[in-house]
């Protein structure tokens, strides 16, 4: 039984005008245009995985086969297992906006796309448009590859905000029916199958459905799954029953059982292995079923995947995945920035593992990490008028060689328009639509206000919370907490790991000494107005890696507050590795309201060599005759929205 | 009709030291054990190419293969459609080792071979063991994929070597016979195939023979394999008819035409593109035909592969194939070095092709492209005890990234003992054998030394030379002529590209002025004594790459001689990376003669990060403290002799 804690927060607007631009776009221009694509009626270019073994359809189809489901339609299924997901992650996203941007014409539309699903679900509560057109014998055989729960997962997911954001019971049902037909399919009980899904996700929806309902039996259910995992041959098994050659995705049967964090009980894994979005959605659901049963050991192996991925496989930016094969984290530093993959849900998915420990832990790196996630790796995952997304997310690229090889032609070096596997269009979307839901962390007695994203929140302690600021461009964050109750409050607020060493803070009007408590700093928020200033380090920083990663050795990266910054070959004379950063120049920071629909861009002193005749590919060493140059970089999250060119996240430093 | 050339090459010893050590290792070494692995009687393990389709057989196969075929066994074939060009390529390096090395156990040996090939062979004079065991109605049927024309190119390779060496008139028959066979099936008749293989290899197998037995038919037949390839859509619809699904090597039917050269007629083709060993098997077939038939357009389009492939697509190690997806080129300028091809047998073909072009034309840089393969890229694929090979040649390597990152696992670290598809340890097996071949070049007029390899010459028109040299470790090069005939000869002598700045030419004891020619001095070798004294400058050097080679940008290699140096992780305290080499510190050359079997080694000033303890996988940027340090470098042939570890050709140099 959970009880509202009594500080829960009960209500935010965001202000930020950096976050507002994204959210408006998802309204204006995201929702409206993924929902033409799902439809089948934009006239796009869909982009398909270079060598991958999806049928290259040219039509996304994921509205036609729920209709096909429902009887509405005849033909046959086309595109993933999982096709239904796009439009669930949709559903979800267009939820979200409503609480910002109620539309009655979207609300329309959302209403009866519930009636849809509802249509196409059968009656014992399976919804997976798939199997029950292709294969309808063939439902919860071949867990490995089906994506059923995950497919089924994403619609719990939908359905508790949808619920959230309008009560509609008719979408809160469905999901009840969905996981009640899983309470009846799956389980340790002689009829039941003693399995779970090949791609996690289910494990966070159920715990998200006991957290709606209160329904345990749901909670214990996720907690089942994540137990199973990886304790016997179930996959082998049931595939060995289905039949050995009778794959619902090509290619994927002989990956290995790493792949699906399946080589071993999770509690028993050392290390995040395999593809990673799986990884990091398994951990966000593993968090929260640690937090919601207490269970301790599984609150141990989240900490110790999330300390193999943070401090041995992210990217700068936040990506993760070293390899496109298999989607995968690869060893400890090894982190290629041109082979790389860094998808899109990756970053989600990290986001969701972060607020789920920040809630299990207050930690500031978690909050670090989110922080990260958003300003870099998530929205460079979409472009700047909301149609176009990368579902990988490089720190190194040249499109000439993304062009002619093929270890790098899974790097697009411009967004595409929808993929033939389109996890991440409305990933992003959902994720930027509920971005208010990443700000604040309540605690028993404490409010952490762990990202800086001006809103104004209130709580039901009666605490209201304005936070005011130009960020990410400007470090002055204001806040003004109004306590209307008779007892003070805590307030903790992060200082980011990038400002720590230099971050100013008063309250009143008064500067404050503090003390750094793993992260975050505490305030009482006494009954009546606190005004509180904090100013962050924005300078312009650059960034080295551990010297175990061979492949930025002596090199560095541009930061400013949360933003990684890149060299993108459009505001350059030259391709961008042709240039080495002045050593001991100052780095100048400027906002230009007119680039990219305003951003802050860092000048650099760079040397570069003189322009000479190379007859040969390989001639004798001459100390090169550098001149002067000078180089602009952009936040990396705003890459590939112009001409396309190469782009470098990591730069050389002035050589002798 | 051909007629020998006055001057030509009529008897040759090595004498040089590092290739005899070479050629004795074939001898005593890896014939042996090559024979031993064909009849699956070594106790080896096989290394099968990373995620590759083939079959992990646990044995070669390959002679018992051909005993199938002959009816002397029961059985199934196992492994490739041309898992007897293993047995081919052994057969050759086995005559060329009986020049040098006459052995009766061995003649009896291939002697007994030539009886079973000759009884696997067919009547009409097909012979590939695979499709007689397997597939016998579908001979010539499919032949993007069955490499049958490549699989008895090769044994016709064989023959002409083996005849010539022990004047076998049954090896020389059955090739012959294979020969008639091919001219019966293929050519532009009505009942002909208007085709030609996947693998090129056959052209210059076919021109070979005609060399041989001045069989003009097959001259032609070769011309006609090279001016069909690409015209139209000959393999789609072989395949078409033989069966869509029905493929020989599993994944090869999607492969791009360009993969196979076919993808437009070679004489259109701009670039080299697609498979390396099928470019440059493909260009040594089509320059030898242009040779032997003067054409001239052929000869234009080997000049055009050569420029690409040479100037825009070669690593400074004579190594080609910048991808393992297709074992293939890339664009231009396009060379990483860590997940790269280079294959071996991909130098072995460019030797190939080098000594074909320097005999059509005197021009210094075939001859340089010549040496730097045999001296990388070629001895890098074989280990010094001659019983472990290398696949891959990177130039970048780390045994735990190459464990545990898929984009990399094709780049061993430690050679194998064998291979699923072992095209390489009989290829460099037959090369090292038959380096002799590779020395001089003779002309209407002229005989040209173009390599530095010790040797005692013998020619048509009564003039000897001895060459003596310590070379690669000593640049001294002598050179005795005995002329015994009245007539003076002109002898032209090859200064290579990396001592054209320094060299000095002395003959009978006087230093003499000289002109450089296309890369060549010519002298005129009077009748009686000439001694010529060469000295090449052996200092070492540092080489850049063009700075459109990102991957390269601001880094130095180290060459000497024609050895490219590498640094490797068992000569350094720490992982190679960590160092950066001096910039204006002397670089010192030491012979170590107890080292790996004895090279020239190296030693160089370096700095190195002091060790700092690195908590966080990012850190904001101090300069390094940087400490002097000692690094050692070995010719990049030896490296992967020892333990494993990381390898680099590529270093930084010291920064500010």
């Amino acid at each position: 039984m959970i009880t509202k804690k009594k500080n829960q927060l009960k209500d935010i607007q965001i202000t930020s005008e950096f976050w507002n631009q994204y959210r408006e776009l998802i309204v204006k221009e995201v929702l409206p245009y993924q929902w033409e694509v799902m439809n089948d009626s934009a006239d796009i270019s869909i982009t398909h995985e270079p060598g991958g073994n999806e049928e290259h359809q040219e039509h996304s189809h994921a509205i036609q086969n729920l209709e096909i489901a429902a009887g509405l339609k005849e033909g046959a299924h086309n595109g993933y297992t999982f096709q239904d997901t796009d439009v669930y992650k949709w559903l979800e996203a267009a939820a979200y906006s409503l609480t910002y941007h109620p539309d009655k014409e979207l609300r329309k539309i959302t209403d009866r796309l519930i009636d849809l699903i509802a249509q196409a679900q059968e009656d014992d509560g399976y919804l997976v448009s798939f199997f029950q057109i292709e294969a309808p014998d063939r439902k919860f055989a071949r867990l490995k590859q089906s994506h059923e729960l995950y497919t089924m997962g994403h619609y719990i997911e939908a359905a508790v905000a949808y619920f959230e954001v309008t009560g509609n019971q008719k979408a809160l049902s469905i999901a009840v029916k969905m996981a009640d037909c899983m309470l009846k399919h799956f389980g340790p009980g002689a009829d039941q199958i003693p399995g779970y899904d090949g791609h996690p996700e289910i494990e966070l929806a159920l715990a998200r459905l006991y957290e709606l309902t209160e329904e345990s039996n749901y909670l214990d259910l996720a907690h089942f799954f994540i137990d199973q995992r990886g304790q016997d041959d179930f996959f082998d098994r049931q595939i060995a029953a289905d039949g050995l050659d009778r794959d619902v995705i090509d290619g994927m049967r002989n990956f290995p059982l790493s792949y699906y964090q399946a080589a071993e009980p999770v509690r028993q894994q050392e290390t995040a292995e395999g593809h990673a979005v799986r990884v990091v959605y398994l951990c966000a659901g593993m968090a929260q079923v640690a937090r919601l049963t207490g269970d301790k050991s599984l609150l141990e192996t989240c900490r110790r995947f999330w300390n193999n991925i943070v401090h041995q496989k992210m990217y700068i930016t936040g990506g993760i995945g070293s390899t496109n094969i298999g989607e995968s984290f690869t060893g400890n530093y090894d982190l290629p920035n041109d082979t790389m993959y860094g998808e899109t849900c990756a970053s989600v998915g990290m986001v969701f593992f972060a607020r789920e420990m920040l809630k299990l832990e207050t930690k500031g790196e978690y909050a670090d990490v989110l922080e990260k996630q958003l300003f870099n790796g998530i929205i460079s995952g979409i472009s700047l008028d909301g149609t176009h997304f990368f579902y990988v997310n490089p720190l190194q690229a040249d499109p000439d060689i993304s062009a002619h090889n093929p270890s790098r032609n899974h790097v697009l070096t411009h967004r595409a328009e929808w993929f033939g596997c389109a996890c991440c269009p409305s990933n992003v979307a959902r994720l930027i639509a509920s971005v208010d839901q990443y700000i604040y962390a309540v605690k028993e007695d404490v409010i952490l206000s762990h990202q800086f994203i001006s809103n104004q929140a209130t709580f039901e302690n009666g605490v209201t919370i304005q936070q005011e600021s130009n960020f990410p461009w400007e470090g002055t964050i204001n806040y003004k907490v109004e306590n209307t109750s008779d007892e003070s409050c805590i307030l903790g607020i992060r200082i980011p790991q990038w400002s720590q060493k230099n971050a100013r803070l008063s309250i009143n009007g008064e500067m404050q000494d503090y003390q750094l408590n793993d992260g975050f700093i505490y305030l009482e928020a006494v009954p009546g107005t606190t005004s509180i200033e904090l100013l962050l380090d924005m300078s312009i920083k650059k960034y080295q890696s551990n010297t175990n990663v061979v492949y930025n050795f002596g090199k560095v990266a541009i930061q400013r507050g949360p933003l990684v910054y890149c060299l993108e070959e459009a505001d350059q004379e030259k391709s961008v590795w042709k240039y080495s950063l002045a050593s001991d120049e100052p780095l100048d920071y400027r906002f230009e309201s007119e680039l990219l629909g305003g951003l802050g861009v860092i000048y650099a002193a760079a040397k570069t060599p003189e322009e000479e005749k190379e007859p040969s590919l390989y001639h004798e060493y001459i100390p090169k005759k550098w001149k002067d140059a000078k180089i602009k970089l952009i936040p990396y999250y705003a890459w590939a929205n112009r001409e396309e060119g190469n782009m470098a996240v990591w730069l050389d430093q002035e050589k002798n």
